[in-house]
């Protein structure tokens, strides 16, 4: 089957991007849908999560709880790694991308098909930088996306090739407000929900300019 | 024991369909029954289903969910592999064939017994894409089965042998609403409810046109 | 200690069959008590079930909460094996077992003692086939059942010597609705309660007529 | 430390009977409370009990919960076997223990220090047989006990030498109101307590009569 | 570092014994807090208990509940082993350590910060005996404390050495109320607190003369 | 990537420190989110938290919710270690930052991000000693951070060497309230925060005065 990046904008749908081995990048999208819950609502994520990538998508829904407020206690997140395969999901890469498909599912607003993104989140909304970033926009760009959306943290490790310059534009953003600024369809109604989202998660965006690399301490 | 595929119209129950080892299929047939809970609601599914086929389970209750809205609160979803065996249910190519029969028994709405489906299904409603398509079309001929749904993804797999060519109809589909078109009886009623499938997931299905294969990236 | 069936009516109490080793039945009875709940209700089974049984337990009590309807939120059902051993309990071949004894304790309704019975459920209660069945009606003949239940579609299987032919009279069923009607006690009180289980669950049974054998598909 | 079992009533403690190794007994005591529960009522076992313990304590919770109706959804139900030591408990020969220490701790009724039990139980109150009966008679004997409850099944085990027999009175019973008719203390209470906990469970018992021995049978 | 048994009363803290190894004793001190809870109240405790440190927390949980009454539902009890390192704790010789602490968090009572306990508990109040007695008293002296709660039932192990005799005193209990009129603070609230405690649990106390020991049977 | 510490003050966001291998410090900073919670609200740490960690938030937990009352009912608190990578987060020695963290998210009050922090707790809001003290306070000197926390009993374990000792003031604590009144911003409103934090853990700090170390006995 070959993967070709749709046109448009779509609700609840997000081109991720992984890595697959050493060195070729992947667009894994993922899925979001909001329902009524059967008891207490819960967050729930397919597509075989190993625990680091399990843990991103509790830090995620940190931010959403926080952006629907008491909506959500009756209501069931459900997430899909669409492509996951047998060999599952690592990492926390997918961070914006889950929260982005989740805000996009929950307010019925499209996202960008032709738009892909990789980014680790902090649970106050700061975009963490993460691994494998050349190789993700050049899976991004050979798809046939036109926009990649990178944290600002990895600008500094973006060595790609001369002909992937000129098919595809790198965004580099510090906070989730800016993500859904980039991927979100329709102009005053994104904007009052960019607006939201930086007043709820934006004291940390405001005054933090921490440049946070992904290390490996074993606290004692 | 032989098995011979129903005449008529029956509620709960559908025929899916499934690979054994290398090169062979089976029909297994999936039930349903929607009953009171026991504390908050939940989704059952027995058969001894390994973890994919679990998760699948997990993406078609979003879309349940959806569908019933606040009522599924109080109820208990039961979904039964009536023949998986010892070996148990693996795999995510179940997944419409579990919406069909979980809203059949929601709805009291009989299924066409002589029908056969396979197909994987987002938490949106796109049909997606399985493996072994060109035996288990053969499986569901064999039985007796009048008509099979595929995914309209999966159409390019199909090597069918002329012998069954004549025996049985192949149905592309690429959203469930239009699975419950083909399998439901009773026409009024079904209309409005493939219609109310269709609101509720109908977004996603108008825009996207990405045709996207079963593959197993592992994103870091 | 020696096994003798007990006479009369007993509520809560049924005479299961089991196989032991390679070619020999024995009768294996199940009880039943219902309770009030701590917290939301419960299914609670006993007797070291292994993961099939388990699951026949789960099927049942599909049918038990359609049965008793919302009166089953604020109450544990309690199932045991009660001669089940260190071995504990394999398969699903009890199934019928548990939910007569469950609904004769839900109902307050004497259950006979001379009579034995094996067979699975699906959870919209059709009665679908199991192994071993000569060596089970043996077993019963052999501890003085006058009777045994067993499948419709286990009847071709049906290889017992002559010395029992006599001795016990073999009744094929193929819903549970018929198992209740020959279990019983009560005449007027039972018609209502098999025809309450006939109309919950009986559209299964009216129009499906599928010989389903036990078989063990891995699907993928 | 040498165990001497007490004189008198005390509410929430009863002797109960425990094989060590291959040929000795041992008395084991269990004791019980009754609490104000955090969050729905639990029945809450300490003694490291193995899983046919932990599944005897489930049995008897039916009695508990039968008897003692609705005021136990927020109650949670204590039980210690106070010398289990590090190798725990097994088996489910302490059911007529466990369900007397805790009715007793319910009731606020005291039980006899001099007396010690051993049985199985059903979840509809009857007792069923165990091993080791000599042994345990022995044990009992040894520590002082003037009477000792064994299981009626069991009768035609007791093989006790002849230096035991003047010291200790042997009582079999075949129902959970009997053991509670022999144990508690105080006339007029006591009777209705029992009268009570045969209405609950007394339909077995009245018409039953099978001699049920321990085996160990795995159906399929 | 050092450890120096504090002056004064400190509610929420009590200082525990245990034994290190084959011959030496130590101070473990245990402390609690009780606070909000977040859904059902739980008993909460740290210091990597093993599985009978844990049924021991269980046991004096249901002490704690009996007496706090329906207070205890929205409240969390939280316990902490301070000095518990990677080891963690076993053995339930702790129970009365946990049970001062708790009390003592639960009243806002000061405990004796120069006493030192240890002691089993029943569920009904009981002392029960422990293990390493002798080296508990003298790791109690060496830091400094000037008195040692221990079960009465562990009288007759006490050989402590000629220059301990002198530095501490030791006080044998039998019930839990008898430990707390000895630890707690302030007079005529801590008599009324004692005479709580023991109407509550007092039952077993008066009547019950067994002298149980430490053995380790498994009943069958 | 180069960790430079921040200038200002964050809200939710405090510079923790940890031992890396043998000898060497790191700062690992811990942010935390305050949001509606689903169900019953839990506490939640991601990091791939090793159990003394997951104990050491379990005890921090006790101070959060005697802190916020009753409000913490309805709240998930969040709790990020967002450098923690593969290796996860061990020890206890984050406590104090935890805390801060929290406190400062429930609050909305900025924490000083050139301070770093390192500290064990007891649930009653004791700072208590850890290891790797001057690995630490160096690691909080080389990257930058004017102040650093230690717990006063850590005192005697500081040996910096001579450029450190000017660029970083060393604060030694013995109570939650201390490291707030250090870490927050805003002085009025700290002020209250402090005093209402004393109010509610403070008699175990007034009175106690006990030095306690970091050892490993297994209690019997
Ligand atoms: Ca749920
Ligand atoms: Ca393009
Ligand atoms: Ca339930
Ligand atoms: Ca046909
Ligand atoms: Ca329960
Ligand atoms: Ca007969
Ligand atoms: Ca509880
Ligand atoms: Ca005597
Ligand atoms: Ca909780
Ligand atoms: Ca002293
Ligand atoms: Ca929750
Ligand atoms: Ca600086």
């Amino acid at each position: 089957y070959e993967l070709q990046v749709a046109e448009g904008y779509v609700p609840g749908r997000v081109n991720g991007l992984a890595v697959m081995g050493e060195d070729s990048g992947i667009v894994l999208p993922v899925m979001a849908e909001v329902t009524p819950s059967q008891g207490p609502g819960e967050v729930i994520a397919t597509g075989q999560l190993k625990e680091m990538a399990q843990e991103a998508v509790s830090n995620v829904s940190a931010i959403i709880k926080k952006f629907s407020d008491e909506d959500i206690t009756q209501k069931d997140i459900h997430i899909q790694f669409v492509q996951a395969g047998e060999g599952g999901v690592d990492g926390d890469s997918a961070s914006i991308t889950v929260a982005t498909a989740v805000i996009s599912a929950l307010e019925g607003v499209g996202v960008d098909q032709s738009l892909a993104m990789t980014g680790s989140l902090s649970v106050r909304g700061d975009v963490l930088p993460v691994g494998g970033v050349t190789h993700k926009i050049e899976a991004a760009a050979k798809t046939g996306c036109d926009r990649v959306i990178i944290p600002e943290a990895n600008l500094q490790d973006v060595m790609i090739e001369d002909e992937y310059e000129d098919m595809i534009e790198i965004i580099p953003v510090s906070h989730i407000s800016e993500v859904l600024d980039v991927a979100l369809e329709g102009e005053p109604e994104k904007d009052s929900l960019v607006d939201r989202l930086k007043t709820i998660t934006g004291s940390a965006l405001d005054k933090q300019s921490v440049s946070q690399g992904p290390s490996s301490p074993s606290p004692q």
